[in-house]
């Protein structure tokens, strides 16, 4: 048995029990297994002109959603949601999905129908089905994994490691609005005082019905420029170095660029700084984070803007030093907490 | 709201949750799906010349599963034959697979490692590939789904609902070993005598290991004579009726026929008779319930026999009127108690 497994998990970290897994799996993978584990889905070839992918996403009450928080239609809307993101940062379209959800027996009917629900509309509104599903019994927390499906055409396809040195590195959308939703929940502020109530929305809407960024997505793809993609669903001080990583680079980002979503006025006594610390080191906005060589960045604005209305910012660059690091106006380098670990972490 | 939802899942029944659960996604199913929800697996084209097979099943800890029993690599290896046995039953081959893991975090990180090296192990033994999944923190018991997708050609595809009056009702196998070996582990006899080693190895095989039909559902899907399949993984007297349910008709079992495992004479107290009932109320034998003319009755054995040493039993036929009976030799209608349910019953 390896010393390095002779921990307790929260003690090891989820990307090292990943990379134990891709190891794992890789003495397996067959010839038709274009991406194994370890970027956003698995890509396989299936012997037709696209390519399938494949991914899970498992959702945990107490960790991942509280009942108190969450209504049975919004677990159902994030789990589809989170699962097409990952088909989305690849320049995917959906297609089918399965979930399979466990349940403690006293828990009333009608909660599996709403959460049902919520998997079947926010499939719906992204063009994906839901085709089947396993029911079974829980003896604790509700667990809901949904698997999903997508194509992509091959020459579309956006792998984390696709990174050039000089690449310019962009993200959709702004973020931290999860995070402050999160706090809001936490904070018991949902009802706060209508001054705020637009900013209160927004990241009660962020957080619990997130939007995958399909359309964006799929512009990004469809222009054939961009080099590397990923979800922001781990935020961007975690998500990043997996860019990199895979990439064999690392980046540098300018800490003052990064959009940060301003319904961080919702809590009284966060600052901008402190917004942004939160922005980078916890995840679940779902936005893209994307590398391209600097003549397309206008091309690929162009592409999101006429598919959405999702603004597209430059955040920084990819170097050839493999660390990623943090500047301000001034060039000093900022420490951002590491991001939300599934292991070290709670709800 | 509807009055039917109006009541705690346990008391519902997962028949009616999932019947509920095929009437929502029923809408917004596309034309390319082929089969939604309430088969073994959904099945949807996509263009190629095969059609493509999709599944998940879920195994939570205390429900489906005891830390106490099952070894790391056994709960990754059962996880891993359920989905693929849902392949078998549509007379399909398994391609790739993820899966989803939820662990709470003070656990022995070498426990993550053996469960996928249980899922991975029983994936390359049927010519599967696990590429992808997801590792979550769990603040109770441990979670794992595994997703799986498979390929059948559609003149082989086999569902639950082309029985026809008059055929032949078959099982592989022998059946009730997995809920024996259940037993041996409730009463703590995994370390009886010597003379009843053999059995007990046995059914703690069955039930912790099972051995997914796949050559055999592969057997009898390429004869063309089968009319419809399904996987006892709920057992007979749960099965069965859905089987029925699917094609329309009803059946009549001569208990006497049914292949008992011998294993029950693992248990002192046990008769063949209450081995019986055990065997056809409880599921996770995962074998294949199929049915096809009489006619085609050799052919199908043949073939079976030809792809593997698992016996084949007719065990009775299909008729016209919607209802299930079990009888004896006599002709007198035996009652057997239904099969497990997720949310009725425990480990």
């Amino acid at each position: 048995m390896k010393p390095a497994t002779r921990q307790v998990i929260k003690h090891i970290g989820e990307d090292t029990l990943v990379s134990g897994f891709r190891k794992l799996t890789s003495l397996h993978l067959p010839p038709s297994v274009v991406v194994g584990p370890g970027d956003d889905t698995a890509v396989v070839r299936t012997g037709g002109d696209r390519l399938l992918l494949l991914a899970c996403d498992m959702m945990m009450e107490g960790v991942h959603f509280r009942r108190e928080w969450a209504t049975p239609w919004q677990i159902g809307w994030k789990a589809m949601a989170a699962n097409l993101s990952d088909i989305a940062a690849m320049g995917g379209e959906p297609a089918f999905a399965v979930a399979s959800l466990a349940l403690h027996g006293d828990l009333d009917g009608a909660l599996a129908d709403e959460i049902a629900k919520g998997l079947v509309d926010c499939a719906s509104r992204y063009g994906a089905a839901l085709v089947g599903g396993d029911l079974v019994g829980s003896q604790g927390p509700i667990a809901l994994d949904v698997a999903i499906t997508g194509w992509v055409e091959e020459d579309l396809l956006l792998r984390r490691s696709g990174a050039r040195t000089g690449d310019a590195l962009l993200v959709t959308g702004l973020l931290g609005a999860s995070a402050v939703g999160l706090e809001v929940l936490r904070r018991g502020l949902a009802g706060a005082g209508a001054e705020q109530h637009h900013h209160i929305a927004r990241a009660l809407q962020a957080h619990l019905e997130p939007r995958p960024r399909l359309p964006e997505a799929q512009a990004v793809a469809g222009r054939r420029r961009a080099t590397a993609m990923i979800d922001l669903s781990d935020g961007l001080a975690k998500d990043l170095p997996r860019l990199c990583a895979e990439s064999g680079l690392g980046a540098r980002v300018n800490v003052d660029s990064i959009p940060v979503d301003p319904c961080y006025a919702a809590l009284p006594d966060i600052s901008r700084e402190e917004a942004l610390r939160i922005a980078c080191a916890r995840g679940e906005d779902y936005e893209l984070l994307l590398t391209c060589p600097p003549a397309a960045l206008d091309e690929i604005a162009d592409a999101v803007k006429a598919a959405s209305d999702t603004p597209v910012t430059v955040i920084g660059e990819m170097v050839s030093a493999p660390t990623v690091t943090f500047l301000d106006a001034s060039g000093r380098s900022v420490a951002l907490e590491p991001g939300f670990d599934h292991f070290a972490g709670s709800t």
